[in-house]
């Protein structure tokens, strides 16, 4: 046993790249197919060339979207999730189509579920919420201009629509009310953007069409 | 349209509780048992009466455990993650077994990857990363007063441990190197802990083991 002042090295002295970690597809099949969930099985070589068994969701993604208010509140949703039965409080998301482009998910989502329009959009970043089990990324917009409208919810999609400080959040989740991934990365960014340690670039969602 | 100063209610403002958002439970079923995942599937019943179909992943929960050195530096880890093909960097976690207390899986987990023992740990919440297809949720603990050993991996097991400052870190996910939610989400933590907003507990694991 040594001290707490490690020895460890830094990132920047491990050796580069993945190969010394890498998994490779030695077969792969489709195990199930549900009406939302789709799970493969593969086989893999593991770096010291033994075998191992992989068990995967196959996603296609999804986006979140932090609405701004002009006054700074954010908009967001209290929606029953069945999964742990209870409501949580939220930004709005949803599933990519399949071939959708991020922002056009993120124009819809928003407007669906909230009736909002937004003059203007930023791309923070992606997040994998599953990496163990799942391939699922989501997309982080955020979207400003705010412009009211009717929501358009699907037939069977119940869901409240709040706003709320970042203040309130914060304490939200400091108390355990708010405990969803994608919610708290949003405060991450929203703390990190205001306080001007990470920047967003904001431009009209016409001129995000053509990707990133 | 109205304009963005939108009338939007607060929290407070919206029906108390959940009845009008609730899904209930009329039948549910074993769909699919793999050697980790396991699905359900159930009817409900929406909160106008009508039905609809649910489809999520049981899993046991997790631990995350963010290990702070004396000179206030990150114990992480680099992973392959076979779902998205692709190394992550994290903190330490790993699968609750079953009846297993958060603390207890934390403390095993932290020895088997890093090696570490921890003076005293700090339980900081909980993150629920999939709420829409799965029940998983993650305990996030905090560890510090590390004393190094030797890691014990899983056979099969293949991962790098290193050390990161808290500003690395943040560049990392500023740039998009780092995306894995239950990492973003430490960062967040340990933001909002160092700028003392945030209040943890600092207690040795044994004074955790009667739950929290």
């Amino acid at each position: 046993m040594s001290s707490g002042r490690s020895s460890l090295p830094t990132l920047q002295a491990l050796p580069q790249g993945d190969d010394h970690l890498r998994e490779d597809c030695t077969a792969s099949r489709h195990a199930y197919q549900g009406r939302f969930l789709q799970i493969r099985q593969d086989d893999v070589r593991l770096p010291d060339g033994s075998t191992a068994f992989r068990e995967y969701i196959v996603h296609p993604g999804a986006v979140m979207v932090v609405p701004l208010l002009d006054d700074g509140r954010l908009v967001m949703e209290r929606q029953y999730r069945y999964p742990t039965h209870r409501a949580y409080l939220e930004f709005p998301a949803g599933k990519l189509d399949a071939g959708e482009p991020g922002i056009a998910c993120g124009v819809r989502e928003l407007f669906e579920e909230t009736g909002f329009q937004a003059a203007e959009w930023a791309y923070a970043g992606e997040l994998h919420n599953a990496i163990a089990y799942s391939d699922e990324r989501i997309e982080i917009w955020f979207a400003r201009g705010l412009v009211a409208g009717e929501r358009q919810l699907d037939a069977g999609e119940f869901l409240d629509v709040f706003v709320a400080t970042q203040d309130e959040l914060s304490g939200w989740i400091a108390d355990g009310t708010v405990t969803d991934a994608k919610t708290l990365i949003a405060l991450l960014w929203l703390q990190q953007w205001r306080a001007g340690r990470w920047a967003l670039t904001w431009k009209p969602a016409s001129a995000w069409d053509d990707g990133r």
